[in-house]
């Protein structure tokens, strides 16, 4: 995948992406959670390895060519917590904290894989702009993890240390802060280091330093090649104007995203074999007959609105009427900068009209959601992309309410970038499809996966929250959180991990590779995991551990393991999961790392919350 | 107050109070928000000296008498902003927030007071939970600050280091890790420190860690003469029968409190000065005839609800119908361990009562708000005083409703524990009163404010947000909080410090004692104001500081001095109050205490946002 985006990107001349994004998200409210790959950070971490091995072609010559693009890591850190859940808010997080869940997506990428950049991000950390966090930068990125690249801005933070965070007088006083704490570049456009010069004859800053910079970023860009081949090759035009093998892939990325919450049998839906007996199909609802691709995304060539899919794949074989029931916002297929709510009365109207669509359909597939503006990176106090409701916005619950009064089966299809805390329609609906943001191919891989030609496996990176009230809901939480609120149910609506399948999976019991090991070693975990039903399907079986007692707090559950695996019908298949020996550290009182002797429960399970328990010893 | 509280309780034979709690509130999820001074550092600080002077007697003998009893100084510390605002939750608080925010009021108690006794918290900071906080406990209180007095701890606490937080295997190994952080007192009943002895046999913990522990107890014991007067004094009998002192400063302490939050002219109410005219008012609501103490109140001898004080206060000159409305829950009387939500339909046959009450009514004042169940500690999994929506609990809106509909002017009277998220409520009341826990003279010193006798003159000390999806809301927050959320109002519902009154204040230019002072000085500040209106009322004058540019971020405003002044109609009085040094000073990069040189704002007014603004400077 990755690797055939950097093929994209270099062919277009481009030799380095502003990704991934390896901020843990803890804050449901924040927009920018849509960019994330969620809560975890051993999942981040995981994903972030995958996906920078991807763009700098792992196996291949270390200097970027075709199918090879620099990566860079971003945002050191904190952004995923921010204060009140709005961007760029302060991250009040402790150093332990720190090291537990926010460094170890960073520290993966940086040990596992060769980045060549890691982006500062724009909070503060305990009272520190990350753009002048020496700490952060030079003690904990390059000190403690050997991390040997250049780090980058994020665009006009230097410039933040003066008008937002207030931590420097001018401009020149924050491009010294920034090159003292080693951020090599300025992005975007070096508005802040073109003090440097002034800085150096007034000796604010050294030669020393600046050379620093020159020589990371110089390495950077030999690292890419520019001084080989600076231009693309003669087969660069081919590669960038052949969409087909993308198109390809980005299909089959979307089939294994889809996550199916909720199925009551509804799905998957079947067409009759003879067109005597067609079913009408009511497709509703604003991100119907677009194909929404996020905040970051560029408009891609070619893209299938669910609409069109779900239309190709039924052909001649159903009926399908349409109606887009409301609008979300006052411009819902327009990414720009104004973002209004929509007209309320035309959005009766237009609920008026989707239930005169419907009034005759068997079914009602209903596409509900964001739009690319209702969860965003909030880029200023007026683009605003943070929510202060996890619900959904403007009229879509009366858009629901009215489907739901026909007495229909509902398919809700959720395209959106929160974890979808949507009480009503999750009540109502008879099945829930997320499919997120979901790329150029949504309505082909959302058909097949609506009509049972896929077979939806994907699971939840987040914690679904009731209510907003219950922020932050994050699964791995430590022993003493989480206690409950009067008169109110603090379970998540969806847990971590969650994700059904039109096949039925059981697990055995699970078993070690050893009933106890020493630190520094790992243990195999095992489970044979049966398809007890009659279609194929993808099960992740997920593997949790629980330090019982330690010097410090631990959560009461953390990811340490994962492997997705296909079974055919009737097939029981042996999982083997290695844990890391690092997954039984801890952070003790004296911040050091290590494993300290002791039990530990191991859980596994399809879910965060369905686990079967087995013990393992860790002697001294 | 507190010396006359200290009479009463040293005439029961009591010579320690498990009080003042100086704990920052900052999340109003928290039930145990109702306990606390509010969210100003400064403002719980003062608060707390106050409280602490008056339990200990200030300027009597040191060794207790009448009038004097031990206080105990709590929670050291974090437990004001749990995770998820649920009780005892972690606190994720970084060591300079910890400085900042959530030490100065322990801090200030410890420096200008003869406190005896601190008390750890239950939560964990940073993994840590404070009865095991060496750092916390030693390093910080008895190191930096030279605490000589006992630490004891919370109830149960040790415990709940192998029960809650998992850092120890058993009881004496928690016994053994809370001697060692120098917890003096395992409190209630030495559950765990009865293990000492063996743990002691075992050289777990030493003779001189023991010692140590029973010094400090002992010499608790002789502060609070102990050994010289373990009796009650011939005195006390009478001390403790004759309630009616206790009574008038009840009253005057309620007077003092009373908070009013809006008021079209609605307030205060008249009354006719012949019989003729009588108006009919109408007393509705749950916390009408009932006199609402907060959580830890005992019941006193008398109390007087706010029914029994206006109708005291009409006599013959009003006709009082009154309705309770609705019940808040099932059992709004009972201060027990149940709660459950009250019965639907019979509320719903309350209200329709109560509008047949209300409908011939000139006037209704609606009490509304809490119970003692409804924002209290929750102290286990099964009674929680935590709540993850801020609005009104049960039917209270459908209550109001119902009472909007009359189309009579309506005042409302909050009894409540947190602050107000009332946006009904608030949007419908032509005025409204907000009274807290007020007291066993609630009744009167409240139908005194309704009708003019008393001037209300009270400020809110927490911010009061416009829905749980706000939080946190503090309004001394870092330049980069709040920056707002898609489709919704982020200002205050009221912001901290905000209360009218009946009269009006104007403010003229605030001035300083000096332009500029140097790092160790203080300034005044100096403003006149003016009662322009036609009674006497009191107003507090509030200064904040900002600095402008400093080594690390800092909030864009902090309370830095109060004074509450009574102005006659007319009557214009210079305020002058005097910024301590220390108001200057930040905790750098190094985690040093000192002040920056650079400009300050200096900002003064009657709430924490109509501010006039001067500039001081410091230099170097």
């Amino acid at each position: 995948m990755n690797d055939y985006i950097a093929g994209e990107v270099r062919a277009r001349g481009v030799h380095q992406v502003l990704s991934p994004v390896v901020d843990v998200a803890r804050d449901p409210r924040w927009g920018r959670i849509e960019e994330t790959f969620g809560e975890d950070p051993y999942l981040v971490g995981e994903m972030g390895v995958a996906a920078v091995e991807g763009l700098r072609g792992v196996g291949k010559d270390p200097k970027l060519g075709e199918g090879q693009v620099l990566a860079t890591l971003k945002h050191m850190t904190g952004h995923g917590q921010p204060e009140s859940g709005t961007n760029v808010g302060p991250a009040q997080i402790s150093e332990r904290t720190l090291r537990e869940v926010f460094f170890p997506p960073f520290r993966e990428v940086v040990d596992r894989t060769a980045i060549d950049a890691v982006m500062a991000s724009y909070n503060e950390i305990d009272g520190i702009p990350s753009h002048s966090n020496v700490w952060l930068l030079q003690d904990v990125l390059r000190g403690e993890w050997g991390y040997q690249g250049a780090i980058v801005s994020d665009y006009y933070a230097i410039e933040e240390m003066v008008s937002r965070h207030k931590v420097a007088a001018d401009i020149p006083e924050a491009a010294a802060q920034a090159l003292g704490a080693g951020v090599d570049i300025d992005l975007p456009d070096g508005i802040s280091y073109r003090t440097l010069p002034d800085l150096l004859r007034q000796g604010r800053v050294s030669v020393e330093q600046i050379d620093r910079a020159v020589r990371r970023i110089l390495t950077m860009k030999f690292n890419a090649g520019l001084f080989e081949a600076p231009f693309v090759t003669d087969a660069a035009p081919a590669i960038a104007s052949d969409g087909s093998r993308g198109a390809a892939l980005a299909r089959k990325a979307t089939e294994k995203a889809l996550v199916l919450l909720k199925n009551d049998g509804t799905l998957p839906l079947s067409l009759p074999e003879e067109a005597a007996h067609k079913p009408t199909i009511a497709i509703i609802g604003p991100n119907a007959d677009i194909a929404r691709l996020g905040g970051y995304s560029g408009i891609p060539r070619n893209r299938v609105t669910p609409l069109d899919g779900v239309a190709a794949l039924v052909g001649d074989r159903a009926n399908i009427v349409y109606s887009r029931g409301v609008a979300i916002t006052g411009s819902d297929d327009w990414w720009g900068d104004e973002v209004t709510l929509a007209d309320p009365d035309k959005n009766r109207r237009m609920i008026a009209e989707a239930v005169d669509a419907a009034r005759n359909a068997d079914t009602i597939i209903l596409f509900v959601g964001d739009t690319e503006q209702t969860s965003r990176e909030a880029w200023s106090e007026d683009h605003l992309g943070d929510r202060s409701s996890l619900d959904l916005v403007g009229q879509q619950n009366e858009l629901f309410a009215a489907m739901k009064a026909l007495g229909k089966p509902i398919v809700t299809v959720l395209v959106n970038g929160r974890p979808p805390s949507y009480l009503a329609v999750d009540e109502g609906s008879n099945a829930i499809l997320e499919t997120w943001y979901a790329g150029e191919q949504q309505g082909n891989a959302i058909a097949d996966a609506l009509f049972g030609r896929i077979n939806p496996g994907g699971k939840m990176p987040v914690t679904t929250a009731r209510n907003v009230g219950h922020v932050p809901v994050f699964y791995n939480h430590k022993p003493s959180a989480r206690r409950g609120y009067l008169f109110d149910e603090t379970s998540p609506l969806y847990p971590f991990g969650h994700g059904l399948s039109y096949t039925t999976f059981t697990f055995g019991t699970p078993s070690l590779s050893s009933a106890s090991i020493r630190p520094g070693q790992g243990v195999t975990v095992s489970v044979p995991v049966t398809n007890n039903g009659e279609m194929a399907g993808d099960e992740v079986v997920q593997v949790y551990l629980r330090d019982l007692v330690s010097s410090v707090t631990r959560p009461v559950k953390e990811l340490a393991g994962f492997k997705r695996v296909t079974l055919q019908p009737g097939e029981t298949q042996q999982v083997d999961i290695a844990i890391r020996p690092d997954a039984f550290a801890v952070w003790n009182r004296e911040m050091k790392r290590l494993v300290e002797p002791g039990e530990f429960a191991v859980m596994v399970g399809p879910n965060s919350v369905d686990l079967a328990e087995t013990r393992l010893m860790v002697t001294p």
